[in-house]
């Protein structure tokens, strides 16, 4: 490491802060790229899992698309050198403005949710002499098996046309001039564990393909969403997901004609591995019931245990030993900012912890709650996590009374 | 209206905002302030609530204290105006950092959640050549009947020094020379409705000063917290909360020696009904089982529905008639993006909503998820909701194509 950047590192430490693995983000884009054998598979990657410059980077690197759900992400996008015929906006509120912004960019594709939409995108795309270029977002009423909250292809949820409205939706766009048809979308939730509901999808999909068939309309692309979770049990028993199977299946159930290309829109499974949370422990205190691990990470640096009960897995990165009992619980003043109980070595003020897992839908959710600034980001290009977390301790040491 | 507001308003037009009625906040703190009989009561106003300028201004001006729960909380009071000696830190991970800004400031008193917390204070307050006054935070297991995410006062929390351990803390207080206990401090949940749980605390309390005093300690303060509850599903039945009512509880049970005050921490009480979010509908949809009315303002406003399913009244500013049955939803990817289903006079695209009730853990709470941008704050005394949203209208028909 160069005196210049141990300054910088020594300057800058503080905790919490999110480390990336660069190396294993490269590593998962390789993997997933070599899996992908059907050259009219094209996947994108959806920007609100992880919206960092550097992340991004990587990803439009290896040849990715990128899936927008608003006009800051669109900008975004372009800012880190996505062409416009490679990202697509999908959203049930599209914002005028947000679709003027796709529209003027000619974007590869419009995911439209319902009837109502394609009045107003025809209006802006007839403003801009334009053609936009839609795809429908179908609602499948497919269980995908997730939690409540990111299940999103049921009947009550609020996503896309219902598959009876499709007729109807086929030929409100029929009578705009400045709309195409071009695509069908689908996603059905995240973080899905099971190939099935991806198998009920294709079915449903294959369907769909068919019924606009006779009604004349080819599809150019079918877009079949994300979805493909990870496991946050033991991070380390699968760091890359098996995208071999994923595609398996869609190669399989999927019925294509020529010139049809498939979309899929991949985040957690890209990103979720890659990165951690590092955060400090300042107390370890003895509770009525449990031993309390209290750290300096909260639910505003990581929202999703508090927002989806979700598990992510906690190491002592500066400890070893026989393990103990802790519930880790973050600084904020509600019972919900807790990441659950775990078994650590013997743990102590000082110690630094590593929440697994938080490279998705971890960064992109926090907020200045109790008016905490954000944690930065760290990258494994820049430093090791070890060479960081040394040179902390070093600083903390010196700065100690 | 002067021209220049107009011309402001008119550039500034963006939904959704936050909308702060300064006249309610007004007169809440007034009712609260009359409500206060006994001069020995000391109202804090607990800043994480809502951390705008404008409110805390409005509310300092009024004379009440700061309660905070981080050191940007604290230096935001000091930016402020608030007075050192009006300010408590509380929170159960306090860092090395913030307890140097509270010592190196002076502050009322540091609430102390735990045994292992005091020794730390202690070796600040040496480098400082200062003392410190702590108040211990005691956790009295007193059910709030509140949600699970805010009940903060069981023995299964986080929070406080167990009521067992309490004698265990006065003897390592003892140890520290560098130390004075002044206070205790409880805090058993927020957005309680019924008065039971705070008779209960009383009680609780006056077991802790007795022993205390048994020890030959004095307390000069007596922290009973907040938690004080407001109506979400009435607003207009009660937009003031009964304070009397509140105060006389603590009167009534609180056995209080001369010279011993009794310090409260409002927050929701104070600022809750007084802010609402205003939000654009972009599309009315039919979907296979509900309408919805999808709406600009999202979980990333307004987190509460989707963290603790909190139900927020809704009301359409645009239209009258006759109700018809709304899933409002925001344009967020999540299921959990939602806000309720409710009746509503027959609405279209263009509506405005108010959501209600919205002034605390509203704006606090708000995040950048999907690259969105943060909503701002309007306020009564600049313009009223009507003349805003008319001028918003006034633009958005301008700029239609």
């Amino acid at each position: 490491m160069t005196q210049n950047l141990k300054l910088k590192l020594k300057m800058s430490v503080r905790t919490p802060f999110y480390y990336y693995d660069l190396a294993l983000l490269e590593n998962t884009l390789q993997s997933m790229t070599e899996a992908v054998t059907n050259p009219n598979f094209k996947v994108h990657y959806a920007i609100k899992a992880n919206a960092e410059d550097r992340i991004l980077q990587t990803i439009k690197d290896h040849g990715l698309g990128a899936d927008c759900v608003s006009g800051n992400e669109i900008k975004k996008a372009l800012e880190i050198g996505f062409e416009p015929q490679d990202i697509v906006l999908a959203g049930i509120g599209k914002s005028d403005e947000e679709l003027d912004l796709a529209i003027s960019h000619g974007i590869h594709s419009i995911n439209c949710e319902s009837i109502e939409e394609l009045e107003v995108i025809n209006e802006i795309a007839e403003r801009h002499n334009a053609i936009a270029n839609i795809a429908f977002r179908i609602n499948p009423n497919v269980d995908a098996q997730t939690h409540h909250k990111i299940t999103t292809g049921l009947n009550e949820n609020k996503f896309g046309i219902p598959i009876t409205e499709l007729d109807a939706a086929v030929d409100e766009i029929l009578q705009h001039k400045n709309l195409a048809l071009k695509g069908i979308h689908f996603h059905i939730g995240s973080q899905i564990l099971s190939l099935n509901p991806f198998a009920n999808l294709c079915q449903q999909a294959n369907n769909v393909i068919d019924n606009l068939k006779a009604r004349g309309i080819f599809l150019e692309h079918i877009n079949v969403g994300g979805g493909l979770g990870i496991n946050y049990t033991d991070p380390d028993a699968q760091l890359i997901p098996n995208f071999i199977e994923y595609f398996k299946v869609f190669e399989k159930f999927l019925r294509l004609e020529k010139g049809q290309t498939v979309h899929f829109e991949l985040g957690r499974s890209i990103v979720g591995q890659a990165g951690s949370l590092i955060s400090k422990v300042l107390y370890v205190k003895k509770g009525a019931n449990s031993n309390f691990a209290i750290i300096d990470a909260g639910m505003t640096d990581l929202m999703r245990p508090a927002l989806y009960n979700a598990f992510h897995k906690i190491e002592n990165l500066t400890k070893d030993g026989n393990n103990e009992s802790y519930h880790v619980v973050g600084p904020i003043c509600e019972s919900s900012d807790t990441f659950g109980k775990t078994d650590l070595p013997k743990t102590s003020r000082g110690d630094f912890l590593m929440i697994r897992s938080a490279g998705a839908y971890g960064q992109v959710l926090s907020s200045n709650y109790n008016l905490r600034d954000r944690a930065e980001s760290i990258y494994s290009d820049d430093t090791t996590l070890e060479e960081y977390i040394s040179n902390s301790k070093e600083v903390l040491e010196e700065q100690a009374f």
